[in-house]
């Protein structure tokens, strides 16, 4: 998932240089609306708070593990090494809790009462980057060997088998009223995530010519979106929201989870490699069609044919500075910008539709802003 | 899965032509109790009508997955040709899901509002061979190449995580007011699961004399005692029982489980090829530590030692009858065959103490002969 690669590489909390800063217009910036701070600090604090009340619900439900499995599953939430020492603990911004609990606040729910489905969330995030790395043969996640290769496949499979029964089992004991219909919905996206990163792992072995632009966009809402989606979706569960600002809180998820894949593809070609942690130009290395390239192939101009040849073979030594500016050139950066802006106007068009307080709302369009506006 | 390899690649209905019939004792037989019909045709009946009410739930719910996951479900359930066309099918004798609706009739339910948690079972158990046979490279189930071999590891493993997502998805949208306590103890029994396949995977890395018996035996409960265990306990709850009696049933099916497993492995060694499904002394080529071989290696005869030295290189031409021959000097056969009946008798006290009519307990009891009364 290069989602999540970029994600958990990047610091949890980059200064943000970006395109703002730079005059150049913001993809993912709330277009008049309420702002969060510019410098993020207003989403840092709800993720630090979310993370102090979501983390010990967490660690709990993994420490629940028997002996083999535990240790696995706590090397890859960063809180052991992989000798069973104690570590300091890397596991990611946590943002999809944090999306919970902010949807709980933003119907007038009370957090604590969902802190148990924000760590099933979690779980279930957590259950698929095992399984992800496991197929992407993906070597590095948080600046550590991924749990395969300091376990095995077999052992990471079956950790990850472990997260997600250990995330169905909070809900099922959970004695909230909304906990059953939070279960079915989870289960639910889990199918549509495994949906999601089958269709990334058929498309990878396909020629370049051979994938369209909404194979790749309904294949970046299933691995992206949809537990965003359901992140807030379940926040507004546990609210008590009804059927119709439960929806509209999976769209908000959905559409923000999209363009963040956007933006994300985005800095995956031109990001400044010191702050996404990968080395530049890593994603058409390895020939991925993320959305800027795939944008670029359909484009029918003369670079998309251009690109597609240099895509038709491996990577050769001086290759990338022309398959960055073949993208470019047929218009895949410029179509993923406006792409990330257009998903995140209509993102916020849901949650108002929702929600149309902007002080309930904050919290909610902090965390947007946050994973959609980062250094590029 | 040893068990399960033997189960699915037995006819679902062997002719029973066991000890019994040889006049020898039968280790799973009940101890001066009520018999199932001495054909095992009371237990077809079971079956076959257990089938008939939760194939169509079954099948619903795989047919709720998105096409790809579908149609790699569907051949794993032989639904389907790998080529998509519609296959007779041969999905198994499907015991666990009858175990489910027997148990809710034993204590006094209605089995048909159980039909959905005996399917979550029976998804449970296809999701766990799925995954096993990555682990394990099994090329054959169900006399057909295993999903991995036909679809790849990485659409099996999705497969799998699928059917584990749909159990609980089918349990969280069950009305039933014992729902949320069955996908609790469903999702527990998956952890427990996923710790025997890791121990059993372990297990097989190391040396012949670095096994004891209680691990195996604790591995074998947790891979096949603790499913049948819970399918029982979830069948008790259905039926509205309390935490005695559902813990009773647990342990009943856990026990029977047990006695299944010792007996699969004594097939495994002693069976008619023609019965098992496997070439005679497969397990035993293959250096699995199966428990009659393990009893063997721990009892300290000389036999053990032979036995030993045997099994740590791999198998020669030649080696087999040898192998045999020192697993029943050793006295594995027999142990196992003791033990099969001491697990059974145990087995039934559990049962007997839920259920003390034997009538009511009737169904339980066909089942739990007929899995373990089987052709050796």
């Amino acid at each position: 998932m290069g989602e999540l690669m970029t994600e958990t590489q990047q610091s949890p909390l980059p200064a943000v240089e970006g395109p703002e800063a730079r005059g150049e217009p913001v993809p993912g910036g709330v277009p008049g609306g309420r702002r969060g701070s510019p410098d993020g600090q207003e989403a840092a604090g709800i993720l630090e708070r979310s993370r102090a009340s979501v983390d010990p619900e967490l660690r709990r439900a993994v420490e629940s593990l028997p002996g083999p499995l535990r240790r696995i599953a706590l090397y890859h939430f960063g809180w052991e090494h992989a000798d069973g020492s104690p570590a300091a603990g890397n596991s990611g911004k946590a943002i999809r809790p944090a999306l919970v609990l902010a949807a709980v606040r933003a119907l007038g729910g009370q957090q604590e009462t969902a802190v148990r489905a924000a760590a099933a969330v979690e779980l279930v995030h957590n259950f698929t980057l095992l399984h992800d790395d496991v197929m992407d043969r993906d070597t590095t996640r948080r600046h550590r060997p991924t749990a395969w290769a300091v376990f095995g496949d077999a052992d990471a499979v079956l950790a990850g088998d472990s997260l997600q029964a250990l995330a169905h089992q909070l809900l099922a004991e959970d004695p909230h009223p909304a906990s059953s219909a939070a279960a079915a919905r989870l289960a639910s996206c889990v199918v549509e995530l495994c949906a999601g990163q089958h269709t990334d792992t058929a498309m990878e072995r396909r020629g370049p010519d051979d994938v369209t632009l909404d194979e790749v966009l309904a294949m970046a809402e299933a691995k992206t979106g949809a537990l965003l989606g359901c992140a807030c979706a379940l926040g507004a569960l546990y609210a008590g929201a009804g059927e119709e600002d439960v929806e509209a809180l999976d769209a908000f998820g959905r559409e923000a989870g999209l363009a963040f894949q956007l933006i994300d593809d985005v800095i995956g070609i031109w990001g400044d490699p010191s702050r996404t942690g990968k080395p530049a130009g890593a994603d058409l290395m390895a020939r991925k069609k993320s959305l800027p390239v795939v944008a670029a192939l359909t484009s029918g101009t003369s670079a998309a044919a251009e690109l597609a040849e240099l895509y038709r073979v491996p990577y050769r030594d001086g290759d990338l500075e022309r398959t960055v500016l073949a993208v470019e050139r047929a218009g895949g950066r410029d179509w993923a910008q406006v792409q990330a802006a257009d998903r995140m106007a209509r993102s916020l068009q849901h949650l108002s539709r929702a929600v149309p307080d902007p002080e309930a709302a904050g919290g909610l369009l902090s965390l947007a802003e946050f994973v959609t506006r980062r250094s590029m």
